[in-house]
C-alpha cells in the first residue's frame, strides 16, 4: 500500500460557481463527458470507431480481437476518467462513478503481472516494449493514466486506478533511471513528467519526484537517445513519414532543458516539459531550473503568444516559428496548447506570484481555450486563427489545417477531452496561496475553504468580470483571522475601485508583483466589493510582428475582439479604423448572455470603379466610406454560419494626427 | 522517309542582337548549355549525379548498370539536346554539334525495335511500359524528345534524331486512340500534345495532329482513365504519397478540355496543355477549342497570375488555387510555369494578334523569367515570391519552397534547362505574321529575313527599349513592298512616338486589337523610330486580391519594380508610399547595365519607444519619418546577399486627398 501523503502544494481548489463558467462545465458534464463515452465504446455512429475500451478488454484477456486505433488510444481512455474525477469532485454523480469503476476495474485487469501498462504494446508488440520512445507515446500514455489515477482518488478516496498507477511507476521506475543497465531515455511526448509529479504530491512517494527529475534532466543529453534506440533497433520506425527519431527540437531534446531559452517545436509538448519542470523547480527550490523555467516563460509570452493566447505559429509540427512570427491566417494557436500554457501558469504562480503570469492565463482561458468548444458543447476547434478567409479554404492549401467552423468531435480527437479536464478542474486555477496570503488569480464566481493562519475560512466571490467588472467576495471566519486576500491587478485596468465596510479605495496599480493587498483581521463576514474599469483598448503588436504591423485589435477586460463578416459584411480586409475614433460598449445577449460588443465609426475602403476584366491597372484609386463597426468577443466567432473573421484590423491615421 | 512539309505557321524566326538579351542568351550558349552537359554525365562534383547518360548507354546496350533517377531523367537530356539546336540555330558550333550529334547516335542506339523509347521503362520495367500514365511521365518523356528532333532538325537539317522521334511518334500512334483494343489514355503531366504539334508542322504527317488531338480531346473522359489503369495494373502507385491518381484537377483531368473554364491544378501541366490547345485550334480552326482557349486564358490573365507574370499560387501541387488568390510570400509562381505562359501567349498571337496577350508575354519574359536566372547563369530561381522575409525561412516552414537567394543547378533540375531552351529561342517571340502583316510584338534588338508579299525582306529592329523606350526599325526590300508593320502598344505606355522620313506621328492608342499599323509600300531602305513613354505607374490589384489590397507596386516600362533590403534597410513592411508622391527615375548601372531605378520620398512607420519585452501595448503609436524609398528591377532582387524584398507596398493617402 502506497504512503499516503499530504501535498506540498496548498489546497487551492474552489467550486465553481460563475454566471459565464458553469454553463461551459456544465456542458463538460451533460454533453462532453457522456459523448466521450459513447465515443470510446464505439456508440457513435458517424465517428470511426475508437475501440479505446475494447482495446483495454483484449488486454485485460476479457475479448479476443486484435489491437485498433494509435499508439496513443489510451489516452483517450485516461483523459476522458481525468474528467470524470474533477465532475465528481465537485458534484456527486453516482451512476457515472459506477460506470468509471467499472472501467477502472477493466484498466486494472489490463495491467500486467510486472506493472506495466499499455493495451498498443501488450496486444500487438508484446516484445517491444520500450524501443521507440521517440515515437510510440508509452510513457505520455502512461502520464494521462497517473493522472487519472491521482484525480479520481482525489475526488472519490477509491484507491483502486491509484494502486494501478503506483505499480505502473514502480516499474517505470525499474526500467529507468541513471544506473547502468537502466534506459536512459525518456519519452518523445512530455507528459509522464508533470504527472509524476502529481502522483508525488498525491502519495509523497520520493522515488516519483526523482524519476520526473530524471526525465526533464536527460532531455536533450547526447549521445541522442532517439538515435540510439532507433540503431539498436535495426534502423526502423514506426513513423517513416515523421521526423520525430531526427528533428529533435521538435521533442525539445536539442538540448539539455536547462539550456534551452526559446520555445521551440511542438508547442503542447514544450509546455507539458514546463509544467513539469516548474513542478519541479517549486518543489526541489532548484534556482537553475527555476530560470529555465523564466526564460521559457519569458519568450513564449513576450515573443511567441497570439494576443489569443494562442502558441504554435504553424502547422507544420504543431510548433513554434521564431520570434515575432505570428502569422493570423496560418497559425496553429492549438487549444490544447493554450491548455498546456494554463498549466505551466498555474504551476509559476504556485512558485510566485506575478499578475502577469495570471494576465497570460486569464487571455489563454478566456480567448483561446474558450473559442476552443461551441456553444453546445458538441463542436470543437483544435486550430485556433486570428483570421480567416473562407473562400480561400479547400483551394490555397497553406490553410487546410484551418477550419473555419468548428468540427464534430472527431474531427480534433485530442482536444475536446484536454478543454473537458480543464473546465471540470477549473476550481484548481482561482486561486494561489503563499504563507498567510491568498492570491485571487482569476475572477471567477467560485466558493473555497481553506486554512489561512490556522484557522478554516470560506470565500465565496461573486463575479460579473465578463459584463461589467464587477466581483465580490464574502469572507466567512469562524473567528476574527488575519490573513491578506491579494487581487490580481490585470494588465488592461487602469483603475480599480475596492469597498469594503462601506470605504471606497482607488487602485491605479498593484504592488510590484502586480496585486492588491488587503491585509486585515478579518471578521466572521466580511464583504468586499470591487470594480474593475473595462476600457476598450486598441492593443498593437511588437513593431517587429511584421503581420499585425499597422494593424490594431480591440480588447476590453480579458476578451479580445475580432470584426465576422456576419457583422461588418464581406471583405474584412477592406476595413480600416481610424485612430482615436470613439467607442460604444453594449451588451449583446444575442450571441452569448452577459456580454459587450463594441461599436465604431470605421472607413471601408473601395477601389474605383471599372475593373470588369482587369487584374492590374494604374488609373484606381481608393475611395473611403464611413463604415459602422462591430465587434464581438473573438470566442464567440463562427456561431452564425461560415464567414470571414480578423482580431487584427489596418489603423489610419487621422487627419488631425 | 517521312516526307518534308513546309510548316503552316509562318516563319518569324529572328536572330537577336539586343543589348539586354544577347548577354543572357551568351550565358546560356557559355554556361548554362556547357554546365548542364557536365553535369549529365556526372562531372559535376558537387551535384548529386545525373547519370542521364549513363541510362541511354544501358538501354542502348553499351553498357551495364541499374537505371538512376527520375522516372523523368529522360528529359533532361532531351531539354538539353533542344537548347543545343537552338544555339546551334543561331550560330555555328562545330565542336558542340558534335558532341550533341554522338549523344544522338545513343539515344538512337536506346530506341527499342518498335520505336518505343524510355529508359526508365526499358532497363527498370522492361514489361510495364504504358500501365501508370498517370504517374510515369512516359508520354512526357517523349514529347520533350520529339521537340529535340524536331528543333535539332531544323537547326542543322540532320534527321537522325527526327526520324527517331518519328518512329516512337508512329509506334505511341499504333498504341493510343479511339479504336477498340488501343489505350485510351494520357499523360499525367502534358507535353506530348505541343510536341505532336510540333512534329506536324516539322513533317506534315496528319497522324501526328490527329494523335494529339486525340489526347487533348481524350482528356478528362469518364470513367476517368487514371483510375482505369490503377485497377487494371493491381491498385499500385510508384509514388503513393502523392495524389495524381485520384486528384484529377492536379492534371487537369478533372473534366473534358472544352469544359475547363478556370485554371485549376499544376500550373505547367496547365499552360504546355493550353498551348497544345491553342495549336490544334489554329490548325483545325476549330471555334470550341478556340473559345476554350480563351477562357482559360482569361482566367489565367484576368484572375490568377501575379504582376510578373508568375502563376500558382501555393507549393501544395505547384499549382493554381482560386480567383483573387494571390500571395506573394508563400507563391509558387514557378518559373518554368511563366516560360509555359509564353508558349500559350505565342500561339495564341499566331492565331490573331491582341496586344493584351503579348503584354501579358512581355510581363512574363521581363520579370519572372529573367529573374529566374542570376547575371552569371549560374544560379537559378524556381520559385518567384513577390515578398520575402528572410528571417523567417527555415523557420516557418510555409516558407520551404521559397528560396531567397538563388541556387545552384540541382536545387532546380527543371527549371534551368526550360530558361536556356526558351532563351535561346528566344528569336521565335519577337515576331508574329498575319497575311502581309507583320506585327511586332516583343522590343527585343533582332534581325529577321522573311517574305512578304511574295518578296523577301529583312527587317532589323535596333532596342534601347529596357532603357529608354527608345527603338527603330530599318527595312529592307529589294524593291518597293507593299506590307504593314504593326507596332504593338505596350498597356503601360500613353504614348508612342513614330518618326519615319522625317515626319513624327504621335500615338495615343494603337487599334482596336492594340497595335500601331504601319501600311506603307516600303522603300529598299527605310528606317521607322519608334520612342515609348516609360512614366512610372503605380499598379493597383483588383480590390478581390486581398493580399494587395490598399498596396501599390510600380511599374516602368516592361519592369516591375520592387524595394529591397540592400537599399531601403530591414523591415520593408513599415514602409509607406504616400498617394501622389513624385518619382524621380535614374538610371543606375550597378545592378543592371542600361537600367533604371526608381527614387520616391516615402514614409517609415515606427512604433513609439519603449516596447522592450511587451508583446503587446495598449499605450503605443505609430511614429511616421521621411524616408528615401529605392525601388529595382524585380528580376534583379538577391544579387546583393541576403535580405528582405517586397513587390507590393501599402499606399498611404495624402492629407489633402
Amino acid at each position: 500500500m502506497t504512503q499516503l501523503h499530504h501535498s506540498t502544494v496548498p489546497n487551492t481548489k474552489s467550486q465553481i460557481q460563475d454566471p459565464f463558467w458553469s454553463e461551459y462545465i456544465r456542458l463538460v458534464r451533460e454533453v462532453v463527458v457522456p459523448y466521450q463515452w459513447e465515443a470510446l465504446n464505439d456508440r457513435v455512429p458517424e465517428a470511426e470507431p475508437s475501440r479505446a475500451i475494447t482495446n483495454f478488454k483484449i488486454a485485460a484477456g476479457q475479448t479476443k480481437g486484435d489491437f485498433y486505433g494509435m499508439v496513443f488510444q489510451d489516452s483517450d481512455v485516461a483523459k476522458w476518467l481525468e474528467a470524470v474525477a474533477y465532475l465528481l469532485g465537485t458534484q456527486s454523480d453516482p451512476d457515472l462513478e459506477q460506470i468509471a469503476d467499472e472501467v477502472i476495474e477493466i484498466i486494472a485487469k489490463a495491467q500486467q503481472p510486472d506493472g506495466y501498462l499499455n493495451t498498443y504494446f501488450t496486444i500487438k508488440e508484446p516484445g517491444h516494449r520500450w524501443t521507440n520512445l521517440a515515437e510510440c507515446h508509452e510513457l505520455y500514455c502512461a502520464g494521462h493514466m497517473i493522472e487519472a489515477g491521482v484525480a479520481y482518488y482525489q475526488a472519490t478516496g477509491k484507491r483502486v486506478l491509484l494502486d494501478v498507477v503506483c505499480r505502473f511507476a514502480d516499474y517505470i521506475d525499474t526500467v529507468f533511471g541513471k544506473e547502468p543497465g537502466k534506459l536512459h531515455g525518456y519519452d518523445g511526448h512530455q507528459e509522464i513528467e508533470l504527472a509524476l509529479m502529481k502522483l508525488y504530491h498525491a502519495t509523497g512517494e520520493e522515488k516519483y519526484l526523482k524519476l520526473s527529475s530524471y526525465f526533464i534532466e536527460q532531455r536533450g543529453v547526447t549521445p541522442h537517445f532517439y538515435e540510439e534506440e532507433w540503431r539498436k533497433r535495426g534502423k526502423t520506425s514506426h513513423f517513416p513519414q515523421l521526423t520525430m527519431i531526427f528533428d529533435h527540437a521538435y521533442s525539445q531534446s536539442h538540448l539539455p532543458v536547462r539550456e534551452q531559452i526559446t520555445a521551440e517545436g511542438h508547442a503542447v509538448r514544450l509546455v507539458y516539459m514546463c509544467t513539469a519542470m516548474a513542478d519541479l523547480a517549486a518543489e526541489t527550490g532548484d534556482p537553475g531550473l527555476l530560470k529555465a523555467c523564466r526564460k521559457l516563460w519569458s519568450n513564449i509570452v513576450s515573443k511567441r503568444m497570439y494576443i489569443t493566447g494562442g502558441i504554435g505559429s504553424m502547422e507544420q509540427g504543431e510548433s513554434f516559428t521564431m520570434d515575432y512570427d505570428l502569422p493570423g491566417d496560418t497559425a496553429y494557436a492549438e487549444t490544447c496548447a493554450s491548455i498546456g500554457l494554463i498549466f505551466f501558469a498555474q504551476r509559476m504562480l504556485r512558485i510566485s506570484p506575478d499578475s502577469k503570469i495570471a494576465d497570460v492565463m486569464e487571455r489563454a482561458l478566456y480567448n483561446t481555450v474558450v473559442s476552443g468548444m461551441s456553444q453546445d458543447g458538441k463542436k470543437f476547434f483544435y486550430v485556433n486563427p486570428l483570421e480567416v478567409y473562407p473562400a480561400a479554404h479547400g483551394k490555397n492549401k497553406i490553410y487546410d489545417h484551418v477550419k473555419p467552423e468548428r468540427q464534430g468531435w472527431f474531427g480534433c480527437a485530442c482536444c475536446p477531452p484536454n478543454i473537458a479536464r480543464l473546465l471540470a478542474s477549473l476550481g484548481d486555477y482561482v486561486y494561489t496561496k503563499q504563507k498567510d496570503t491568498l492570491y485571487v488569480q482569476l475572477y471567477v464566481g467560485s466558493k473555497i475553504d481553506l486554512e489561512m493562519a490556522g484557522k478554516q475560512v470560506r470565500i465565496e466571490q461573486e463575479s460579473k468580470y465578463t459584463s461589467n467588472g464587477e466581483v465580490s467576495f464574502r469572507i466567512h471566519t469562524e473567528q476574527a483571522t488575519p490573513f491578506t486576500l491579494a487581487l490580481r491587478m490585470p494588465e488592461w485596468c487602469d483603475q480599480v475601485e475596492v469597498t469594503a465596510h462601506g470605504k471606497r479605495q482607488v487602485f491605479k496599480s498593484g504592488d510590484e508583483d502586480g496585486y492588491i493587498r488587503l491585509n486585515r483581521i478579518w471578521e466572521p463576514d466580511e464583504v468586499i466589493d470591487v470594480v474593475f474599469s473595462m476600457p476598450v483598448l486598441r492593443m498593437k503588436a511588437h513593431p517587429l510582428v511584421r503581420q499585425n504591423f499597422g494593424k490594431v485589435a480591440l480588447q476590453r477586460g480579458p476578451f479580445v475582439y475580432c470584426l465576422e463578416e456576419a457583422d461588418n459584411g464581406a471583405g474584412l480586409y477592406q476595413l480600416r479604423l481610424p485612430a482615436g475614433s470613439p467607442f460604444e460598449v453594449q451588451p449583446d445577449d444575442q450571441l452569448h448572455e452577459g456580454l459587450n460588443v463594441i461599436y465604431a465609426t470605421g472607413e471601408r475602403w473601395t477601389a474605383a470603379e471599372g475593373w470588369e476584366e482587369q487584374l492590374y491597372r494604374s488609373d484606381s484609386r481608393w475611395n473611403k466610406e464611413s463604415a459602422p463597426l462591430k465587434f464581438i468577443p473573438y470566442f464567440t466567432w463562427a456561431n452564425r454560419g461560415l464567414g470571414e473573421m480578423s482580431v487584427w484590423v489596418e489603423e489610419t491615421q487621422s487627419k488631425d494626427v
